[in-house]
């Protein structure tokens, strides 16, 4: 963005500044009654459950706007959240924004971050019906709640796998890791040396795990379409191993998980070789795919064979099993959570 | 709190934190159908709207944790939100609290922020259904989102008050942003020279609006026992000259104000007189009120002459008329908001 194109936040006010970045933004939903410009949203539900969750999103710790396209950054403010609402079966259909934002952003600048918001909120035939705006002393600050709705008989809690049940993931898994890594490696690279530019080449499937993550959509329709219920689900966001824990701590169960099944893309791959990292410690510990994982019947194998996005990794056993990782050679690890841990020192 | 007391944050990690903070939250609402410890939380709704609100609360910008004890701003970050469910005429019932922190925060800082948080909710009979817990690089930062409920024929939007209806304002304006004048000059006394003590003797009120203030339940409730509704209404956030500018603008009408008639409470006015302000300033465009400023129609009047708390201090007019300030003195000034922007430089 050219310095000529730059008009200030302070010129506009909050009001304005609202109006101008929401005003594009079509209803998708019959249930969006009153959107933005008023204390509240308004939605109506009969005989359906909603679903709400919230994300917050902060600069530094969350994303590094040295890398990070605004629009990208929209969109994937977004796909987080929705990602939540999909771990539940539900439906997303209405998403609030709230920002805070320094001097340093200009009216563009948002512009940019709101298109990502909307490209997300079309592809999903979400709504977005409210947030805050607020200046912040020191960095870019996201927050984003979404809604959704389901059916009651429908709804996915974590805590309810049965033993023998499969372990499912969606897609691939370590790809936003090697992202992230590749980033952070050009990154320090320019910093110590402004003249070498990035070298991205030929990377761009992990650099589109890491910033255009895609909420999964697709197998919540496809679970409802061949009338699948897992029996546990939640979202990638934290790493396999971290997420297979939780599921088997909240279910009160054990497993085993197979190296040899984890869904890891050639070009992740690749990628994990070139930067010296095992793929598979990238697949069970990187965390920030957004992949559905889920436990399933052994009753319904059958009706996820149709999908070559899902992947069967392990199943579930009795808790005295513990968790149990068997790798190609046929060794049986432990497995622990390396994940996100927001308060390591 | 001694330093013995301290247990780090990164001692419990993210979800044994979340855990703790979460655990002595019961359950207000039949609809709550399952809340903390799931991706998302699932409301049920039969044949009533959702109403939802989302407020996002800086460090350094809308509070100071050199005067704000940490329990009244758990407290006041669920007030603002649960101001804005009633300033639609409707019953909150959940919220999601997120935090990001920084490590200077211990974890018993944060038992006793989720303590103001607990008591909001109990009072309101509202539950935390979920959140988002993150480190931040720099501050304090707290986002809350507020979901109500609210039938069909009952939500009062901003948009539509009628020429002739009379504008309305519960209990008293002023004396937050008053106590935040108090605050602030208090802390430059201190900051000069730290053994000289905060002297806020005298002043209960003032500092009560700023660090306690409580969104009106009661105003709703005392609508729907007696029949009334509003024909418009927001809560008085950023003064009561910027939210009637609010009402005129979004209903295409003007009105006429009068001096005398804000409630403006006793200690509040000694109160200005002693820093030097115009008690009529500071009602007018202080900011933080949190009361409810609504609009209705002349023959409801009887209705509220039966409520103490509320005062009538004008009229909508056609909007031809502008905006227009009665003084005590009779003499008509324009109306213009000088309440709260962001963006100001």
């Amino acid at each position: 963005m050219s310095e000529t194109n730059r008009t200030e936040i302070s010129s506009l006010g909050e009001f304005r500044l609202i109006e101008r970045l929401t005003k594009n933004f079509e209803i998708h939903n019959a249930s969006t009654i009153l959107t933005v410009g008023d204390d509240a949203a308004v939605i109506d539900h009969f005989g359906k459950q909603t679903v709400v969750t919230t994300d917050l999103l902060i600069e530094g710790i969350h994303f590094d706007l040295m890398y990070t396209p605004l629009k990208h950054l929209g969109y994937k403010s977004v796909m987080v959240n929705l990602s939540d609402i999909y771990a539940m079966n539900a439906v997303p259909t209405q998403i609030t924004v709230s920002i805070g934002i320094s001097n340093r952003f200009s009216v563009e600048a948002l512009d940019e971050f709101y298109e990502g918001i909307y490209a997300a909120c079309e592809k999903h035939g979400v709504d977005l019906v409210g947030g805050d705006t607020s200046s912040s002393q020191k960095g870019f600050i996201i927050s984003v709640t979404a809604i959704g709705e389901v059916s009651p008989d429908r709804f996915v809690k974590r805590s309810t796998a049965k033993k023998g049940d499969l372990i499912c993931v969606s897609g691939h898994v370590g790809g936003a890791f090697l992202g992230l890594t590749l980033m952070e490696r050009e990154k320090k690279i320019y910093l110590e040396n402004p003249a070498i530019q990035p070298d991205l080449e030929g990377e761009d499937y992990i650099v589109g795990c890491l910033l255009k993550p895609e909420a999964r959509k697709d197998i919540i329709e496809f679970f409802a379409s061949n009338e699948i219920i897992p029996t546990a689900m939640m979202d990638v966001s934290d790493g396999v191993s971290s997420e297979v824990m939780h599921l088997c701590h909240q279910s009160n169960l054990g497993c085993v998980l197979y190296e040899e099944k984890l869904p890891i893309h050639e070009a992740a791959r690749k990628a994990a070789y070139k930067f010296g990292l095992d793929p598979t410690v990238c697949a069970l510990n990187g965390g920030e795919d957004y992949e559905l994982i889920f436990t399933l019947a052994q009753s319904d194998y059958d009706k996820i064979t149709l999908n070559e996005e899902i992947a069967v990794i392990g199943y579930m056993t009795e808790p005295e099993k513990g968790y149990q990782f068997i790798s190609k050679g046929g060794n049986t690890h432990p497995i622990t959570a390396q994940g996100w841990n927001a308060f390591e020192s």
